[in-house]
């Protein structure tokens, strides 16, 4: 895994460099379009130290507590990064991300994965069975968490709103579980036909996974809260929406941890984790990370789960798009080009917004 | 099959103490919530007899005028209730209860049926061929009938909707004999490959089929008067719209007859029957019985087949879900837990309006 | 090949007596009704002797510098008739001869040609790999260079939209390279199996299938120009809007070429061409003569790329109904039936409009 290996040297490089430079620019105030870059960086690289500390401990622990916990902590940059900026009523940056989480993982992630996979293999195969278990959780997530609200928002009033997104948040939740009692219990054969490839050796053994993690998510927090600071005035210097800003680079940092991983596999042709990590992290983003935040911003103001109609239109238009191209079993470069084109579109509409 | 015959135990019960009920209760002017839920349980015992006369009878007939008698009778109670709407004016609760037999039979039918079948069965599988046949059809019925009357119905005027309406009823019945003519006779032996389960013994004899089928037919009919009379002040009482008894509540009681027997057909792993029943029945909604009400409805006054937004979108997200879950060939209950969960979440929604 | 044989020689003589009547009709300015009726019909002859040169030319000269061939002269009709109209200043027939194109192709060039076929043959099979392709470009096409500049254009200034139409011209037209680069270089072999049947005799040879080219293509503009200018007083006098002309006549007599040669293969049971036509140059219609059009529009009034909204859910629609269709890798006469149905229903609105 030559590949991998090198990418975790550039991360590697980037934290021992970043995290140093974020805490002491954000104690002397430093020029804030500087910080806002070196925040961004900064972060990228702690999500990768999550998601391999996540991996080595789900290892160790088995499949089942395994799936638990790559559930909990795979969106773990996504939500705290949002928490903060929920904490500072900055709602419009969240349902945007959330937006932006959606249209990174299902168009760029699958995209560049598909790009770099098809330069080396000609045609790469995925398993049409969990592709489609996936894609089904995909139309259930995003028509059930985001279409409904949005059709109703317009006839109910704000209280009715309220009640409404607030017991969607907790249908989702429900039924996230049931994905994950379905997928690491009654039907845990099936998914985990990996099982022989689970014997790999974790990359770190147990107590370094948990120092890790818990040394990475702390420092991410700390960033979070200063990059949730600065987005203002970037935003308000650079001449950038809160909609671009949530759709476009803060879902680009939260999720970086999944599309960097779907790319390192697609490059080792293992297509079935790419599909697995780019679907279901959207998957875990409609169903886990919204509903959190929905039930989270009660602590601040209400954060009822409407989407404006591009945003809304973009992401049934990505699902659309990626179930299109996945659903035949393989893929090829030009299916990469195709979703990487969709998605370069999409954002270029969003930044002439 | 003993679970079928213990809900015909059921329905028997139902029906006994429901249509005595039902006459004497109606003559005396009982109380009318009381009456309304009598008369709701009577005809859903009603439509199950009707159901097993035609199963009994298109066996004695054989399959090609079986065919026919099922598509004309599978839906009777539906037609007849909405025929006693339309007489009354009460337009709105026949277009939502149109909505709502999609709703019930493409969500709620399946996505019971697979939990009860995915129960038993890790997984069910059925014939792909047949499953996208009417997935074709359902995507079809569901553009042409609803989509399209939707989009035009903004900028045309009155008499021009009236054309459009009944040229559409007519194409779609024109459609729905062609597509009986395609399953019944030219492309006869790949829908009948049952044929040797068709050997299976009716089970009533054809005269005693006949009459239980009149009987039935006539006494759902005076109770289904009945029934609308009660809809207006039961509605005020209750505080439900016109909409939502349509959508949830006249939706049930007429499409009771299709859940039930698709939810026995799944729990005996027919997954085929079953699925031919739900999206069978929809399609039938859509290209048999919506037309004829539109011109039956010329005895009155004219039913337009215009939709509100919420209920167009409700429909088309329900197919979308139905195709993306069923196109795979197979089920398990999972998926019935994501058809479920996505009906309870629109007729939740329904409810709030 | 007798049918197509025939079909040839039905063309013949409308050529050759169509042509003379053009040309003499519009020098002494004969009834413009009358004239508008004869351009339309030799225009289509006309189009039948461009494909058939580009296919003996592309026998000629191989399957890559063939391939790009037909992808330049498959659409010239379109392109040239198009091109008058812009110059015209009649933009809104252009926007709705694009449309027109995508209805025809889809709709009305697959279904004839599946009840053609399936008159013939009980079911006609067709390969789901090369299909998949062209149903994963064709979602492309349609939803980023039609529903992205629909959903932005209502809230961008002219000014951004036509940076937006301009950007997305140059981008599908890249795309659209990429596709013939995928198509004829890197993945040659999965497309070009026919290899075999490519060792059939190009109909003529090269000097005469050149000479016909440019004639054909001469005349056809010429003709091209005259139907154009009797198109504002032949749509008064008949009381057609200028979007049904758009699209119902125009795109009719533009796409004739391909759906007649679509209609010979499917009678020939050769359904991946039959699918290859109608969906291939639906995404033609998509990826390269509406981004042509919208940079030749600089010439005159800029052309943004900007549907209504019937147009746009008709093209959603039409392509959602035939991926519905074209997915399982068979069709018979029934199918044929459904999509000609939409075509009529879908056609018959637009004329009420």
């Amino acid at each position: 895994m030559t590949m991998e290996e090198n990418m975790n040297k550039v991360f590697f490089i980037f934290m021992i460099i970043g995290v140093p430079l974020s805490i002491i620019g954000s104690i002397f105030n430093w020029n804030y379009i500087f910080m806002f870059f070196i925040y961004c960086v900064t972060l990228i690289s702690l999500a990768n130290y999550i998601r391999r500390s996540t991996e080595s401990l789900s290892v160790v622990v088995g499949p089942t507590a395994g799936g638990l916990l790559n559930a909990t902590f795979g969106n773990a940059a996504e939500i705290i990064i949002s928490f903060f900026a929920l904490s500072k009523g900055l709602n419009t940056i969240v349902i945007s991300s959330i937006t932006g989480a959606v249209l990174v993982n299902l168009l760029f992630a699958s995209g560049i994965s598909m790009i770099v996979g098809g330069i080396r293999f000609k045609k790469q195969k995925f398993s049409v069975f969990k592709t489609r278990h996936n894609t089904s959780l995909l139309m259930f997530a995003i028509i059930v968490t985001f279409v409904l609200p949005f059709i109703f928002a317009k006839r109910l009033d704000d209280k009715d709103m309220q009640v409404l997104s607030t017991s969607f948040a907790i249908v989702m939740l429900t039924i996230y579980l049931l994905a994950l009692l379905f997928k690491l219990v009654t039907h845990k054969g099936i998914f985990t036909g990996n099982a022989e490839e689970n014997g790999e050796e974790p990359e770190w053994g147990k107590k370094k996974a948990i120092v890790v993690l818990g040394l990475a998510t702390i420092v991410l927090a700390y960033i979070s809260e200063k990059l949730v600071g600065t987005i203002e005035p970037v935003g308000a210097a650079l001449g950038w929406s809160h909609v671009f800003i949530g759709i476009i680079v803060v879902a680009i940092v939260g999720s970086a941890a999944e599309y960097v991983s779907a790319i390192a596999m697609a490059y080792n042709n293992r297509m079935d984790v790419m599909v697995e990590i780019s679907i279901g992290s959207t998957v875990q983003t409609a169903m886990f990370v919204a509903p959190i935040l929905v039930l989270f911003s009660y602590l601040y103001d209400f954060l009822p789960l409407v989407f404006n109609t591009a945003e809304m239109i973009a992401m049934i238009l990505a699902a659309l798009m990626t179930v299109t191209v996945v659903n035949d079993g393989d893929s090829n470069w030009f299916e990469g080009v195709l979703l990487v084109g969709t998605y370069i579109a999409i954002g270029f509409s969003f930044y002439l917004l």
